[in-house]
């Protein structure tokens, strides 16, 4: 293929960057992971740091220089703020040698053509936190949920792990059923049972509410895996109601049948979380293609091939996801 | 009364504390407010400033110094972690002549005495957070809830905001019924509409969910009086979901007849939130007195009374109700 102009999309996370480098054919030639690398999250010298470490080892297999390299796309969470604002980004690439286009995108975007190439569809992404896309012609057409812990993002990690604490301090309260969950979540934080009482409340509550209140809220997404793991009616319905949560956001954006490509841990094996997804949404789960996808590092391919004028086929996709594939 | 030994009880919260100086007898001779008096929310050494001006301010009138004090109460929440590290207090007073014995005490039990003097009895108080307790042998026996505006806190004014703050976001996202709340959020936090849209969703929830994470999450406590304001079935049902939850709070710690001391403003006045709560409690709430206080100053005073050895009557109790009433 000799020195033909390359692209490189980007799916840059709150925790890490995935740099996918490919050439206009769609056909992957180098792929790095470097650290956080959005903006809002992170600041933005951490932040174009983590990128241009990702960029730098995707460089490394061909021995190709960003100079060779004519767009990049950069999908993120937040985009909106840091399109009119790329500099933080733009002004490190050009130092390093890029030449070429620098463009924004949605991560929730990427998200859904890391699963599929098709024009029209939805994606959900449930992690830590949830939201719902529907994709027409391209573009996200329409959002559900995505409105934070504080807020929103009903059926997430964090939206289980908050439940999954507040059975716990009920049921050491006695104000909630007895759940395997108490013993899950005390392990998990080390914490050892003290029945002493005082003030009609047991020691044990006392240091699980300070050891919840001493980390930060988001981290209550740390106890979604032990629902998941537990084998206990309250999980059960903490979970199934986490389900429905999703199967809601998903209908609010249904338009029409189209595929379902779904990122994030939450949804993503069989479980009670699913199973009540599927029932919550009733007729118009028939024929429901779920596609689960790993991260946004595909779709961020994608994203870039189109920003250089490409229309990816199903061949395209196929091609990207085999020759990634073989760089992790 | 000459120099005879006087009482000091200090109502210490997160945003101002109040100074009682009473006579042995209960007949409060000065009266003071101060900054904020708990270390744990304000840090040592602000803290101390702000219980030392109120207790200037108490002195002032009867020209007598901490050195004729013989009891000091301070009435805070997280109480149990100050008793063992009195120091930033007990350091500062004694730099200013204090000689005699200072005690902590739950600012729980001094809503309680603000409100009674029976041994046996029950404080809901539900402002910022919620909590019912019953008191037995004028100590606190049993605790509901309480656990925080993370884990619990049904039925309080975070626990309204973040509701209406929910309702507002649903609204605008066509995921909820429409409510009148939300012109009345919009307004409350200077949010102009914008009904542009991007990605399905309008400007104006953007900029909403913007500002509402851009507060502290505590702040969302500020929207509850919205929610008592509003003439509109959402809020209604916000309203009366608080007002059960509270119920279910005090039932979870009633153990037979005694007076009910209501602080915090939710429960303070009649509304949705009083009437379900009454309607909740059923036949548990026949024969129910409930006595609103503003506040845990009588309360705490009776607590130093207490702590000098006294056993408050009734009488005391009004007397010092009364003679306190000339001071603010």
């Amino acid at each position: 293929m000799g020195h033909s102009t390359l692209m490189l999309g980007l799916d840059a996370g709150g925790t890490s960057t995935r740099a996918v480098l490919m050439t206009s054919q769609g056909e992957c030639v180098g792929y790095g992971v470097g650290g956080r690398g959005n903006p809002i999250a992170t600041g933005p010298d951490l932040a174009a740091q983590g990128v241009l470490d990702a960029v730098a080892l995707a460089l490394a297999p061909s021995s190709r220089a960003l100079a060779d390299v004519s767009v990049i796309t950069a999908a993120m969470a937040g985009q909106k703020a840091a399109e009119g604002e790329g500099a933080w980004l733009g002004d490190r690439l050009a130092a390093e040698g890029f030449a070429g286009r620098l463009t924004f995108e949605s991560d929730l975007l990427a998200t859904y053509f890391s699963g599929s190439v098709e024009p029209f569809g939805y994606a959900i992404v449930a992690g830590t936190g949830a939201c719902a896309v529907r994709v027409s012609g391209g573009r996200i057409a329409g959002t559900a949920d995505g409105l934070g812990w504080l807020l929103g993002d009903r059926g997430s990690g964090f939206w289980i792990g908050r439940r999954v604490a507040r059975a716990v301090v009920r049921d050491l309260d006695d104000a909630g059923p007895a759940t395997t969950l108490t013993g899950a979540v005390l392990e998990h934080l080390d914490i050892v049972e003290d029945a002493t009482r005082r003030e009609g409340r047991s020691r044990t509550l006392e240091n699980l509410v300070g050891a919840l209140y001493g980390a930060r809220p988001i981290e209550l997404a740390a106890l979604a895996p032990l629902a998941f793991a537990a084998d206990d009616q309250v999980a059960e319905s903490i979970l199934r109601r986490a389900g429905e949560h999703l199967a809601d956001s998903f209908a609010a954006v249904l338009s029409g049948p189209g595929p379902l490509v779904v990122g994030g841990s939450v949804l993503f094996r069989p479980s009670a979380v699913r199973n009540a997804f599927m029932q919550r949404l009733g007729d118009a789960a028939a024929g429901l293609e779920l596609l689960p996808v790993v991260d946004g590092a595909v779709g961020a391919g994608v994203l870039a091939l189109r920003a250089g004028g490409a229309r990816p086929s199903s061949e395209m996709h196929i091609r990207l996801r085999e020759s990634l594939s073989h760089f992790r």
